[in-house]
């Protein structure tokens, strides 16, 4: 298997080792061969430093002349610090480029290619697509949609109840699932919770992981009633925004901005749009968000179809209850046949619970 | 593996392979070797019918005089219209006995034991032990407790419902799931359901499988609502069972009758207790029924500890509102800690769909 | 799966149970169900007693009347004690046949299905077929060309040697092996060596498993070479057959008669011809033999395509030697594409070893 | 799993991929780490060039100042064109470094850790220790020894044949198991056969895949028979060395000198005492040899004690014959209690053939 899925593979076993770190830049792994030997490897590691394939043409040094260079995703033809990279490819004087995915974006897929092809350099397209492609889901949809990829979490029990009639909601799921939910935080860039979740549980949404990062704790509040002593506000741990709406009170929203929190107010005039908070956290550069309740915040982006994975920890248990909240409230679709199905499903037990892994398809009909 | 094990195994399968057609009795196997070769084979077909021994005895003929008999459950003391098993062993010159459970009666465990024993025939207990013990869970509670095990089946989307908000529930699940189900059913003296499932879904409740039992119907209605064109009651697949309070309607009950339908009034003055039905289907002798909903009547049956086995088909599909039906609703318990863990989980694809099955532990702290 | 493949399984199961005690028979078994319930359940037992649909339709009973009998081989048409099957099957008032596959003997094959057509039963054929087929491997074979099923086996270093150049050979296999091949001779009818492997190993060539049934010992010796005080002369523990040539020393005859031993003296003037050692053993109903050495007369076997299949136990070592001899000696094939294929290979680790099983595949581009 | 297991699975993953062009240097990765984030990744590329950890430290850049590197062998304290490696990662500020295995060769293990620890760097060795030093198995030995790790590699069918009586070996294996050799040959720098193979077959004794690095071909001939039209001499694809004694032909020599072939005259007066054979390879920094036969040829290496590990493919075939050659011949062990015994075997189905893979123990008892 020395050959081209060989290289591929490595490229992208580095590329994926960096998840969580290049953010919100795409995972991208290169090798460069020449005479049948590897010369040199390279990763993207951080946003704002070089692209993979300036790390490995760095490493080949005089053996990338003439040599083929593999890539995850298609050489850049424009940004990044250190220049297009399709142009370093040539200078380099690499003579065969592979590529597993084409660049996402429609606005410049293709010119990277273009670039090289112009230079008579070989290009081949598509050796193990899929998985690149896998790979980078959050960034594909962020980088053409300019909006964050959005995963619904969810801990919950075997009858959907995220609390008891009481709201006792201590703890449904065990241990090993509560450490892969801080996994989950560590890879996304924010975490968005409705206000009543940090009321009620008053939560710090960190990922207590080892080496883990926080990510930005957003919180949706139309009327600013956050407790200022909460986590959240308090704690510095990680970044807090929170966005209200045009009701809120301007002494509250003082005394928030003064503990550092920093305030979206958005055009509702007493409620939070959703499609609003999104667009903003693209702005923002935010290209993935982990919701995680409550349930009628999951609603609000489920209807929307705002939701592009969802990923559910059931616990092995019965709580029953009319009035227990589920981990999916608001209005809810009228018929069956409107039900958001999800497609790709997985699960998996971790400890005592399952977790559920599958992807909301919107498009009827569509497959 | 020529030894206890193989045979004990030969005994295990051919008893799972009557599953469903023996109740109220339980699965046995039979199997009686001499001089190293397997001299007759035996199985219990259905109630009112030789057991396994006496088959396997049959089988043998003058073989198995000196042999030694292997049965999946230890030999009656007493009943059977074949006499007592143990009696017929001695009488037919075994010289051992290889059983892999007492019996679970407590009032005759062990008895039979007793006669092989002073017959002077040697016994060892416990091969397959555990094997032979699961395959009769349903047996094994009825014989101790006298009452039926209690199966709570649902079909359910990811967040718990089982319609939506507007009761529209067609279809959940896949066809796969639904075929299982007919399946489950099929394996179940009797399938039990709340009056508003009948009036909203006017369901057959039969197990449409080519050679399936259709179960016994029996429907909650403590005002005999239930309508008179219904299925249930019209169409004579299968006997229906109503039971019904004292404050139902003489007329109705009347009408009902007339249909040949079988009216149980039970001691309440305007509800019916469910454990009172569960001691009625006991002394009826059904011993497995079947629970397929709604929410409320599942909650009844799960807040009074009667659910013994859970079965659940989890549609990968969001449907949300916090006004749609769960699969378990009533007023649930007050506390997460109160929650009833399942033990013995297991989760499997079918179709597009994953069935869940899982054991209630309601004894807290006894593991 | 309560539908035709899971009542042939069962059938299948019980037939394959009784593995070993059947011969010359082969391996059946039948099922009879009746309005969607097993009513009976049979497996032939061993030659000369009832066939499989016999105990299973006494079993059933007047159940059997209007019943699906499955059986795993055609019902037959003429021989058994009981009658021919078919015509039991009909006067037991079964309305359907469904059959795995048809006898292999070309002489009766199709007869049980004319007889049961002709009565008016519906039949089926074919399902589970080849592994029905599989399960009777020996006695297809016997059956059609009346000679033993013949299995090669060898314990060999991973050079192929059975022994060191100066002939040691204790032990080559671990005691994992062994015993495999003690449940190998249990099931062969008879173990045939050559005089050398008596005159250097003294083997008792027995079954040494908890209830094994020791097979027939034949003796390749066409001088009679063998000790007198061999144990496979002296014992007792089971028949011991000589075959010879004309040349035999007519005293050594004698002493060996006077043992109990059986002598077969063969057409050959000086020689013991294999083929003709096969067909007697055929003519005395003989179907299955297992051959354990040494390499001269596996190799006689191998060039007359007398092997049916051959099961190689190799030890994890080496030992050289040009002088060593191998498991399989002789001339052997000149050249490489004259080498003898084995299909259907397969290979498991026993212990520190690997049992190797294939089929010899005589007829070229047969494929 | 981010954590020390999780770096230095990165390390393995990009060292192995390195397989084959490294020699006589071993495979090394390096990760390294800062903040949590994965600032730098190296791999040791070819003889010659930077050690892992320079790469991992040039692409860290500033970053690598208070990480911790992940290092699959312990860094080096003295050679390479680069510096000790010790030095360099003390000098480049790095505060932790945690190594899978010590410098195997004990002359200078332990040294670099000293270096590290005298500079205050903290260390922590043992992570994925088994893997990194199988990884290794061929420098292991070398770097100790300073002798090639020694691979006996051989086609055989299943009674150990490399040819039929009359020597015909076309084709044993099919053409999937001569691709694995293939690549085995890419793995190894050198290959060595008898001249008698290269008389009989006139072999290439390339690596013919795709990218595949010929190893150096090594051939054993006394007495210089070699054809002077032999592939090997005439074809250029690779080197060719013989190793011949005293008693070779000097024309014949100097035929073969000129044909550019290189000649090891070894001490023997007739004969090539293999274990100077080895010496001298040592010597000239062979550190790996595939021995791909003759029969004697394995028989003297292996008497000698000198295969480190057995490659056989086995073609399920058989083709007797008392006087084919086996691959493995000469005098053999005398008892079968000396055979040498093979651990860590492991066999797997390629194509229709099977892989044996295994090292020989020669110290009995020693487990
Ligand atoms: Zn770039
Ligand atoms: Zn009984
Ligand atoms: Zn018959
Ligand atoms: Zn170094």
């Amino acid at each position: 298997m020395t050959d081209h899925t060989f290289y591929m593979d490595l490229a992208l076993q580095n590329a994926k080792a960096m998840k969580g770190q290049t953010d919100p830049n795409p995972l991208v792994g290169s090798v460069i061969v020449n005479d049948n030997q590897i010369v040199g490897i390279g990763t993207h590691l951080k946003a704002g430093e070089p692209h993979a394939e300036i790390h490995a043409i760095r490493m080949a040094g005089e053996k990338a002349k003439g040599g083929t260079i593999y890539v995850t995703l298609e050489p850049c033809s424009h940004h990044g610090r250190t220049g297009p990279c399709a142009v370093a490819i040539k200078e380099a004087g690499i003579k065969k480029v592979v590529i597993a995915t084409l660049d996402p974006n429609p606005v410049v897929s293709g010119n990277g290619v273009k670039i090289l092809e112009e230079a008579g350099i070989e290009v081949t397209i598509g050796v193990r697509e899929e998985e690149a492609r896998k790979m980078n889901e959050v960034f594909n949809k962020f980088i053409v949609e300019k909006k964050p990829f959005i995963t619904l979490k969810a801990g919950t029990t075997l009858d959907g109840k995220i609390a008891t009639h009481t709201l006792d909601s201590k703890w449904i799921t065990t241990a090993a699932s509560r450490q892969d939910v801080h996994q989950l935080r560590n890879e996304n860039m924010a975490i968005l919770v409705g206000v009543n979740t940090v009321i009620e549980d008053d939560p710090e949404l960190t990922a207590r992981i080892p080496n883990g990062r926080n990510p930005i704790r957003i919180i949706l509040d139309s009327s600013l009633r956050i407790p200022l002593d909460s986590k959240v506000v308090t704690d510095k741990l990680a970044d807090t925004w929170i966005f209200t709406s045009q009701k809120a009170d301007g002494e509250k929203e003082k005394a928030l901005l003064s503990q550092g929190v920093k305030i979206y107010r958005t055009n509702g005039s007493s409620r939070v749009d959703v499609k609003e908070v999104v667009a903003t956290l693209g702005e923002q550069l935010i290209s993935s968000v982990l919701i995680e309740g409550g349930g009628s915040v999951h609603a609000s982006f489920l209807e929307n179809h705002l939701i592009d994975k969802a990923v559910l920890y059931f616990a092995p248990k019965l709580i029953g209850g009319k009035n227990a909240p589920t981990f999916l409230e608001g209005t809810g679709f009228a018929k069956m046949a409107d039900a958001v199905e999800l497609t790709d499903t997985d699960i998996i037990k971790i400890g005592q619970d399952f977790k559920f892994i599958g992807y909301p398809r919107y498009e009827k009909g569509d497959m």
